[in-house]
């Protein structure tokens, strides 16, 4: 997985764990795309210590993901639910089913609820 | 929700956080149901620090859970899940979706997501 990509994850789910400081230096660095430069001004951090900050929040989250393996949990539950999403176009696309009103009032009942989930837990 | 209950789905998602004496501690009472005694003579500890170390670790699980919500997050997904079985049901006894054959391969196929998904939450 792409770095940033991936801290962006860990910090979806332990940022509020991180120092306030640490928190910052994170979101404005892997979120907000700001230069280690543009950091240190804005933090008015010298850019060795917003560069050490980010090192140390980087750790911290690898380490709260080793020990929960809460982003692996719901990343697996997020695949579940795109493989549910597919069997549910096969059973829009089936004749039977589609010609059927009841069918597909439940088919679109379990859509809806999918898609509900995918949008709570994806950023 | 019923504060063993509770305190067992903390611990389950962020037990690993704990030290290792709040985690044992916490273990054998809310996990093992051993009594304060029970635990004091396990762990060697006196009874009143027994209690203070668990009323310490519940009160670290809450704060991970206000800070991080994932609890919160993971039960949600677990009432849609039990939704989605609903639905399910629904299609199963639908003459027309059981008597077409691929549309019960697709059906089943999504059951047995929702089922392995609940798996892995469920305590």
């Amino acid at each position: 997985m792409d770095k940033f990509f991936e801290i962006g994850y860990l910090f979806d789910f332990y940022g509020n764990l991180l120092s306030k400081k640490q928190y910052d230096a994170v979101e404005l660095y892997y979120i907000h795309d700001l230069s280690l430069g543009e950091i240190s001004e804005q933090l008015d951090i010298s850019r060795q210590g917003v560069y050490d900050i980010i090192k140390r929040a980087e750790k911290k989250l690898y380490s709260f993901e080793e020990k929960l393996g809460l982003v692996k949990k719901f990343n697996n539950s997020i695949v579940n639910m795109e493989e549910i999403l597919k069997y549910i176009n096969n059973l829009k696309n089936n004749q039977n089913v589609y010609k059927d009103k009841d069918s597909m009032v439940q088919i679109e009942g379990i859509e809806k609820l999918v898609l509900d989930i995918l949008k709570t837990t994806r950023r």
